[in-house]
């Protein structure tokens, strides 16, 4: 198939490469340097105008409607990697409204595949199915989900897990590296792997999922009931 | 040497355990049933008063001054597993004021030694030598540290881990599996590894150490600025 690729950040490079191993790829970007320089790495086309078989979104979730609106109609098939679910399938759907549509989000940044898939299928088809088939080629597996059920899980795994670890990040001090505890040392560890991750990413998390809000509340808890602590801990295992 | 282990809890059992491979070794504890059960495990005597050649003190932060006032004089060498140091030396010296002291911190749970333990030689000799010995012996690895070094760094790999860890227990959704992502599915570990230990050791903690206000304020930020994720990010990685 001949696939246009809208997103040449990480995902869209990802994204990139896996589909030309079997289809014909094309990259575009907001920005025309960086489309060329994913395309002249991966050694695939850029975009010149015209129709696709399939249009693949792999943008931040603050320029989807742009995105599609900028593209609507580019093809009878689309799909995204964009990580969230219910406003990204409401804009395929208004700017591909009789396409086939697959959302899919990629549960891992690409530097740790491969991983699980989370894939709403929408309105799939034969041409969905075959960015299915070339992300499974690659080791990843899939999980079938709902909008709702995508959504609202990433409050937890994304939005409050992200919340906890960089609130530690932020609070911590220093500490001579043999105090570390079982507790403390993967926690430090996760606290680098977020803030040296893409901060636009995270912080496009946290505004568009809730759980932070939880996640403060949660602490302010902790903090100001320290002699319950116990009872805490008997709310959490019950 | 003589030795009287005081406390009969999880790290009194294994304190005495350790130390009866060398010494004779008698245990009491203010529920008398469980230091003859713990002497009837371990095969060692119960305390029935009189000298001793060293005193251990294994008891919670919250009763180490009623213990050491109990067994003030007792013996002319004394060491502690508390897990804190300021007030636990005061309570020492003030007990035992020309004797032997040092306090240490094994920073692990019993069940997943050998690891580090922190140590304050406040007035050590051969009797306190012997001991630090026994859990080398064990394969456990000695950290020379002083008391505010100490307490200042448990601030930050115990209350304030332990808050970041337990406020995303209390504020998480049970999700499906396949969402957990590199950063959830090992905090969601630490949670449930809190959770299930002793409420009453996080309880202490969280009532000694400043942090978990620290940490609820940072988690604040989080949640009050989620536009400006990105800047809390640099402030940590600067």
């Amino acid at each position: 198939m001949n696939v246009l690729v809208v997103g040449a950040g990480a995902m869209g490079r990802w994204l990139a490469e896996r589909l030309s191993a079997e289809h014909a790829v094309a990259v575009t970007d907001i920005d025309p340097e960086r489309a060329a320089g994913v395309a002249a790495d991966l050694d695939v086309a850029t975009d010149t105008g015209g129709q696709y078989d399939l249009v693949a979104f792999a943008v931040p979730m603050s320029t989807v409607e742009t995105a599609t609106r900028e593209h609507a109609g580019r093809a009878d098939a689309v799909i995204d990697v964009t990580g969230e679910m219910r406003d990204t399938l409401a804009a395929l759907r208004e700017s591909f409204p009789d396409a086939a549509r697959v959302s899919t989000h990629p549960l891992f940044a690409p530097a740790n595949e491969p991983g699980t898939i989370a894939v709403v299928e929408d309105t799939p088809d034969d041409r969905t199915n075959r960015i299915l088939d070339a992300l499974t080629d690659a080791g990843n597996e899939l999980y079938r989900t709902s909008i709702a059920e995508h959504d609202e899980a990433m409050e937890t795994v994304q939005a409050k897990a992200h919340a906890a670890v960089l609130a530690f990040a932020l609070a911590t001090d220093d500490v001579p590296e043999p105090f570390h505890t079982p507790i403390s040392e993967p926690l430090a560890e996760l606290a680098d792997a977020v803030t040296t991750g893409d901060s636009a990413v995270y912080a496009e998390i946290q505004g568009r999922f809730d759980g932070a809000v939880e996640l403060a509340a949660a602490a302010e808890r902790v903090a100001t009931d320290a002699e319950s602590v116990a009872a805490l801990f008997e709310e959490v295992t019950e």
